[in-house]
């Protein structure tokens, strides 16, 4: 797997490439829903927080469950996202709302998905095969950004000429820190704020995936009114990570709750995401701090002496879930 | 605090009383925004829900920061809610949405929102002074309950008629059940789907706040796509409370993923939650559980010795930050 996470900045500039075309597909609306989950669905965590860190009017709503959890707005675009193609929820969530939708935008590998979207003429995206889904990230997340790279106002080749600048070595060396940190803990508590927030979630999830270790998140300034309070009893039971933006009423925010956890003797580890150019910046950000995030958890499974691609325990949620 | 949470029914009762005046500030409305931190925040999440759960069109975008994630809509009105009325990141979110709100209403006992609100002619929801701001929340969803009683389609009297029905010695008997569970963990996992989600948040904060016990949310079915596989490392580590929806694909998608819990070994506490009823008989179970949560988080406080209404971290938090 490690080979793979260290490939993703070509495969990212290959995915704007291979997507161009698929600009514009939601042009005209102002609502698009996303619907995936796990792995297929984090790539529309990060989009969503590039339209607002753009400010565009787009608004998107992310459904990591069967439907959204409101009425269907009366005009929207749809974003189906199921590596495998067969996943029952995300094809639930498409039975409900592909119907209204004025266009649909298929992101998959095969499977159901794909078969549906060629007879009922969505647009495609067709991510490679034969891959884990969390793996297939850099693909995903450039299928999403080409799509909407006129409401992101971001320059596809000026994006792409980037990914040449991120250091894999260095990330993988920061890897090397975070999973170090880790080693320690039996369950991690990973602290955001804002545009780090979608980072959070990802490092959490590769964390239960990778290295079946636990995590809780504390997203700010929310967490600072009830989660802090648990620092009184948790020496010696967990560490955090802290996702800090290096600028903004979030750095501040999150500068304060790292104090507070070193008066209580709970370690943690600081990892600064830099939110302060452009939105071509911050999606370089984002792809940079996943690899870090993806390359610390397989670390972590290693010293473990646990297999990162094995997930048993969601093989039996499959098997024994109907729905 | 015990018999403050004890006495919710009827609180919650002379609430829906008292506000009832408020019903139809929001009317012709599609969209509103609902801003407030920590247990001034928690009645927006149940009442997003129940718009959901009744099929109203109006969209509630529940706003646990210092503004929402995204571009505000064209039209939309506004919910602030501060229990001490000084809440910096309920003031700075009110800031940047009240000159655009086409309605605002403002739920508060006092501070510096209450006099925003007299000033400017805002619609305001006064509650009572004296109490934690965590332990108002009946005041604070009976205020949002009547403020959108049309929206709802909800009969204020027939709900008010309900309360009575509470039987809080039972409540009672039931946190003593949750908080005995919990005393043999340092650490707890919530799990919810669907309508109970309000519920897992707001017990998680309850145990942050009053038994300063440290929790991790699992919500379904997306945790069966990543924060399942932890299950792996979890025995003797967590146990979990599974917050069960009386019916529906989230009763079939939690019952599995308990299943799978008892295989690893990893203990865990089924409350089940009921939904098959009206939008009024819903409100009743949110109340009901969330007087359990109360209970349940000071039980476990006095068990181990812990003044429940402290918290420390959040007053050192308050002085620290700078935004």
């Amino acid at each position: 797997m490690e080979s793979h996470y260290m490939e993703w900045p070509s495969w990212f500039s290959r995915a704007l490439e291979m997507y161009r075309g698929l600009a514009g597909v939601f042009r005209g609306l102002s609502h698009v829903y996303s619907c995936g989950m796990g792995g297929s669905g984090a790539a529309s965590d990060y989009l969503a927080e590039l339209l607002w860190y753009t400010g565009s009017s787009v608004r998107l709503t992310v459904v990591k469950d069967l439907a959204p959890r409101e009425k269907p707005s009366s005009e929207y675009g749809l974003v189906l996202s199921s590596y495998s193609g067969n996943t029952v929820e995300t094809l639930a969530c498409g039975e409900r709302l592909a119907k209204q939708a004025s266009s649909i935008l298929a992101v998959t590998s095969g499977g159901r998905l794909l078969e549906l979207a060629r007879s009922r003429g969505w647009s495609i995206a067709e991510v490679p095969q034969g891959l884990l889904p969390r793996v297939s990230f850099p693909w995903m997340l450039g299928a999403l950004i080409s799509s909407f790279s006129e409401e992101l106002n971001l320059n596809l080749e000026a994006l792409s000429s980037r990914t040449s600048r991120i250091d894999v070595a260095e990330a993988r060396s920061k890897a090397g820190v975070v999973a170090e940190f880790l080693y320690d803990h039996r369950i991690a508590t990973i602290a955001s704020c804002g545009p780090t927030t979608p980072l959070a979630v990802r490092l959490k999830n590769e964390l239960a995936e990778n290295s079946k270790m636990p995590s809780r998140l504390e997203v700010y300034p929310e967490s600072s009114h009830n989660d802090i309070v648990a620092l009184e009893t948790a020496r010696g039971l967990y560490g955090g990570v802290f996702l800090t933006p290096s600028s903004g009423e979030c750095m501040a925010v999150m500068r304060a709750a790292s104090q507070i956890y070193a008066e209580y003797g709970v370690p943690y580890l600081e990892l600064v995401v830099g939110v302060d150019g452009g939105v071509e910046d911050l999606a370089i950000e984002y792809l940079y701090w996943t690899i870090v995030a993806g390359l610390s958890s397989v670390e972590l499974a290693r010293r473990r002496g646990l297999d990162p691609a094995s997930t048993r325990p969601i093989e039996r949620y499959k098997r024994i879930v109907s729905i």
